[in-house]
């Protein structure tokens, strides 16, 4: 057996970061997995130049306030959509602001002056719930991160899934086989992405008002909508149903790849885990091969909402 | 760098087996990869006692004939069907005459009285590739094995993705969004394996006879089809045409999963690569994610059509 490449390290303390479409959270964690300070800007709003300066001071606040030497810090971890390892380069991320590719290792780096790695950000939720959370001793599993886009992390064997180039693991954009025809953010149709990130289960959710006689909601989140479920609305239990059955039947084609031991949900949509899981299950036992059925768990993350993808983040720079 | 888990090996030679739905394939194996004597037998007809009795008397009648002592041979790999390696017994097999689950490394070792080694035949093809064929050097590939079922290997990182119960890589019945309604042996629909296996193939060349205005044959073959496409014959380069999209359509699903380097097409129906190679190739492209296009590699086995199974069975023997 192979010792873990994410436990050797050098220093005491490392920066995990997650940029997501919206927020970019931040956090010193030390070796043993404890954030021992955290924070937050937004993602959008000025040009990528701006943001990272922004993003920089605020980490040097941070650890300062924190009394950690910057010596004592091993290196910085970012997982970031569509983010290639290799090259610390994240290209055609259709969630962020800025045109792609856009080189986030070397611009935080030359403002951090510690070693930046770079990871998608589901890639590093993935380690971090391997290190910290439900996935904890597993070996073969599938973390779907269901936020503002739909993303994953697979580890197979105990390691994480690269790919030739880096970009293993884009799960949201596998296709669905509903032929409903939604229009994905990458340009093509029915990505799994356009029925269960945020904004496709608010999709769902406005054609369930319509269809119970329900006035239309422009500005509707699918916060709002787990919340409604979670009061028992009809428009919001079947909008739930809804997704969870296009995920189920998505994650039966998923074990034909890897057959993982568990599927682990995480991120925003996954908040309303009760209401998914259901549906979900049937659907993939439905459309699962013979070989799959009945045998693969379905777990809600085990961290707190943004701590898996830091912990994961600061976990890769401690590997470095 | 990690060696190699395949070229650790003791003894001198190894038996390889490629058991398919039709043919079952054996070989007396070098450790450098030469086939030194091999014989076939048919799968079908008879119950499985007499299936295996048959096939060990013939593997003894080989080595025998080759000259070769049982004491310098290290052990025997069989590549199956749905064939779980830690256990040795190929489960819920559709392509194969008897009911399972079937303990084919236990009916097998009592009757040779040598180790034998299960594994999924598209995966012992894998490794074959790997070590001997077109994907020497390559870490991360996708081998999709065409024949009388569909099924798969994956090589990640270099190492064959076995999954948390052996099972990874059955891509054959991963579902293909063309919305025809083909059912699947396995009794669900629109698998890959009912468009591109050889009969999926026929299934389709039978409906392109009949949009020409010619007779139906019931008794065409998946070969005839690829020798008529050879003959520039209308119909079946249409249907090659055909099959080579509902394969890069697939494909463009894989690529999400492991972002491989290469996928390599093997099997009867791969006979026919050139006719499949350009519209399957078109597909891929026309439905990849933006991240993946113009990059993967579509290559033809390196490998004489059964040689492939039967030295990586023999290799996944070697390294026992």
């Amino acid at each position: 057996m192979r010792k873990s490449l994410y436990t050797n390290a050098a220093h005491r303390y490392a920066i995990g970061i997650d940029m997501g479409g919206t927020n970019t959270v931040f956090a010193l964690v030390d070796t043993g997995g404890r954030i021992i300070a955290s924070g937050s800007i937004k993602t959008c709003g000025g040009d990528a130049e701006t943001f990272f300066d922004s993003l920089a001071h605020s980490i040097m606040t941070m650890t300062r306030s924190a009394g950690v030497p910057v010596a004592s810090i091993t290196g910085c971890g970012i997982g970031a959509p569509c983010a290639d390892y290799r090259t610390g380069m994240i290209e055609a991320a259709t969630d962020l602001p800025w045109p792609s590719p856009i080189p986030v290792g070397d611009m935080l780096q030359s403002r951090l002056d510690i070693p930046v790695t770079v990871s998608n950000d589901a890639n590093a939720a993935a380690v971090g719930e391997m290190l910290y959370g439900v996935a904890k001793g597993m070996r073969d599993f599938i973390l779907l991160t269901l936020g503002t886009g739909v993303g994953s992390g697979i580890v197979a064997d105990g390691r994480l899934l690269t790919g030739h180039r880096g970009f293993a693991g884009e799960l949201g954009h596998a296709s669905v086989s509903l032929g409903e025809g939604r229009i994905c953010g990458c340009g093509r149709k029915d990505c799994v992405q356009t029925y269960c990130s945020a904004g496709g289960v608010t999709i769902t959710a406005r054609r369930m008002l319509i269809k119970h006689g329900l006035p239309d909601n422009e500005s509707l989140t699918a916060r709002e909508v787990g919340e409604a479920a979670d009061r028992d609305e009809q428009w919001a239990v079947e909008t739930m149903e809804y997704t969870g059955t296009v995920l189920g039947r998505a994650c039966s084609d998923f074990l034909t790849f890897s057959d993982p031991e568990a599927i682990i949900l995480f991120g925003g949509v996954a908040n309303a885990f009760r209401h998914l899981v259901p549906s979900m299950r049937r659907a993939l036992e439905e459309n699962s091969l013979s070989l799959y059925r009945n045998r693969v768990k379905i777990l809600l993350s085990g961290l707190k909402e943004s701590d898996a993808a830091l912990l994961g983040s600061a976990a890769l720079a401690f590997a470095k």
